[in-house]
């Protein structure tokens, strides 16, 4: 390797790299789901952005002197089965897929940069989600349950879908990854640590779900 | 409309926007036909810069006062056969519908680009393909061509069955279009100057074959 680099960073970004490579051919596929082509258009460039953050997160382990698809292939599993749990039927469960997974891997992802060194801290804030994506997701969530109020339950229970599935699959990767979880063990500090990380990630994801008025 | 534009240049734009929203969607599903992560990322990223280049031909439509979806739609079922008639079934026959595709769209393009004023000129030229994606592809052909010379004679069979179903739909929408005809014919000055049109096509397209082993 040509810079002296923790197994637990390679870890990271490959986990990264993977999660941004699978997103992107995930949300291709969903756009087909669209109502109409601006719709679809619009997911279609948030699966974009996907593979361009692919692109950054691969260079680096590449720079690294890390081959990028080695970096990745532990993740395979655990990923895939995440989104073969949860394929999304329709458009507003696509993008509530987006909504919510794309906020709390956000939310993990800004945790987990205050734990990195230069130039790795800057990439992994940098590869979050624009703004502008969630607030077309959370607008087309809003205006659907403004339409007819029976889609909050619906979508609510998708969500909780979703999380549940995104919390098995991240201790599958927790029981493997020895490394990656050292890395945030030994940064949280203690359990009282861990527990607060995690308490922020669930209160910031049901204040994402409130503020399009589903509930947790 | 905020300038005044002529609708073939709206058509234009239009088949062009609807041309990169699909070939993103296409490229995006065949890209998990490919052999390892490595590929598969180079095919998602070609996708991916064809969804820049919709946002840009989308942006200049609403600019000159068209809705994009509109001036999609009348391109939309020529699209959307030749993608269904020319469904790859692996990889290779993925990377020689990019390769054999993007080359024809982008000659297309250009000799369509020099009848146009700015900033429709630059933005047609700038949406063409980066050339660093048909030398992948060309470099994927020719590897497999070497490993199993049997294989150039069925991708020579598959090129020969793209190019028949685009000039099938091209002539579908020239049937359609005549606004879009008139402004070609007008250009190009008279038959036989669409004949010479037609005949640089081809002679670049049978070159891009020979070049990667296969026959027209």
């Amino acid at each position: 390797m040509s810079e002296s680099v923790a197994p637990a960073v390679v870890d990271l970004l490959g986990v990264l790299a993977y999660a941004e490579l699978l997103a992107f051919d995930r949300m291709a596929a969903d756009a087909r789901l669209a109502p109409d082509l601006r719709r679809r258009a619009m997911l279609s460039e948030m699966a974009a952005r996907e593979i361009d953050n692919y692109c950054r997160l691969a260079e680096r382990l590449r720079q690294l002197g890390v081959d990028p698809e080695a970096a990745m292939q532990p993740f395979v599993p655990a990923l895939h089965e995440y989104h073969e749990q949860t394929d999304p039927k329709d458009w507003l469960e696509a993008l509530t897929k987006a909504y919510v997974g794309d906020g709390l891997a956000d939310d993990f992802y800004r945790e987990i940069a205050a734990f990195l060194r230069s130039p790795d801290r800057e990439l992994v804030l940098d590869v979050l989600h624009e703004s502008r994506f969630s607030e077309f997701a959370a607008e087309e969530i809003r205006s659907a349950i403004a339409a007819d109020p029976r889609v909050a339950n619906r979508l609510s229970m998708w969500a909780r879908r979703l999380t549940g599935e995104a919390l098995s699959q991240a201790q599958r990767v927790a029981a493997d990854r020895a490394e990656l979880i050292g890395l945030i063990a030994a940064e949280v500090g203690d359990q009282a640590g861990l527990m607060a990380l995690f308490k922020r990630l669930t209160t910031d994801h049901t204040a994402r779900m409130t503020a399009v008025g589903l509930n947790n």
